[in-house]
């Protein structure tokens, strides 16, 4: 999520001088996909991880463990990786503002590359996306993702494909995001849209 | 692999004034294992990668994307993860200058209780240590990592135990250190000192 810049706050005004708080843009989506991580390290249920953005150095005072000159990278892989039930995760989570469409220009093609790339080798692969003027999340199989962009010339996702190949995440009170339970219905025995337990 | 910077060159004196490059303590062996995933990867066999190291942000000038001022964190997983052959993989490697024996501070605990977890859920979790002195690099499960931390009370693991209940990695053409062939001897039929395939 590297366009988020999520670790501080970035106040910035638009032409009618409305302040954008852009510390909150993706926290919501990111906040809960790292609390519901946390909450399942704690009852050792599955282990996923967010990735560090990777950062280019330029100048570093290596006495003091100090970074002066740095710069933010373009992530090679998605945000999101680990294990559950011994299968190998993976994810990208984005948000949008859109309330009838998902713009695949959200997410760098090399990360849908990685993502078809590891479904092919036995991934649990797919994209969190959430609609937040709708609040509403989807759970997208990277195999429907793959399936959109090879049938579609259009350069984002409606939402009524969301409704019919993707699977919503309802909101719980802990952990908010309950996407391993999405993931349980879909691999492992539960009703799916497109694929059944490998 | 934070403690080696082996982003820039780093440049110092021991009391002999000896120049010793930090640039390339590490950078032996981590090259190595990059040129090797991207050899998997290129090759369509594995897709595991080096996570960014993280970086706590201080000063950040948003409008250019600059990075004024920020400092190295403990990573709180391993270096590296992926997928291999439908498994998740997860490691961490390190280099060692002793001729006798591989110091375990060398390992945070929590990476160690990370790769114990990962373990437990399936992964093929294991540590790759090079001994630059000997020329020697050895591939050691998380299991009997974890033996060897349970049986015994000192904190540094003796050459023997590796020789005994790891595996060396040979040194080949391309990739350099070929450790998937390690894990498919291991895990995937071959012959091995602890845990056949699963």
């Amino acid at each position: 999520m590297i366009k988020n810049f999520s670790y501080t706050n970035y106040l910035t005004r638009n032409k009618n001088g409305v302040v954008t708080n852009y510390a909150n843009r993706g926290m919501g989506l990111e906040n809960d996909i790292n609390l519901a991580n946390e909450y399942y390290r704690i009852k050792d249920i599955a282990y996923i991880y967010k990735k560090p953005t990777p950062i280019k150095l330029v100048k570093v005072d290596y006495k003091i463990g100090k970074i002066k000159e740095a710069y933010f990278q373009t992530p090679s892989t998605t945000d999101y990786n680990g294990i559950y039930n011994g299968k190998y995760v993976d994810f990208e989570a984005k948000e949008t503002n859109s309330k009838t469409s998902f713009s695949l220009s959200n997410i760098h093609e090399h990360q849908i590359k990685h993502l078809i790339n590891v479904m092919n080798k036995g991934a649990i692969s797919f994209i969190i996306v959430r609609f937040n003027k709708l609040g509403e999340t989807y759970f997208l199989s990277t195999k429907m993702l793959e399936q959109f962009i090879k049938n579609n010339k259009r350069k984002s996702i409606p939402l009524s494909f969301f409704k019919t190949y993707g699977t919503i995440i309802k909101i719980k009170y802990n952990p908010r995001i309950d996407y391993i339970e999405t993931i349980n219905n879909i691999y492992f025995g539960g009703n799916n849209h497109d694929e059944k337990k490998k």
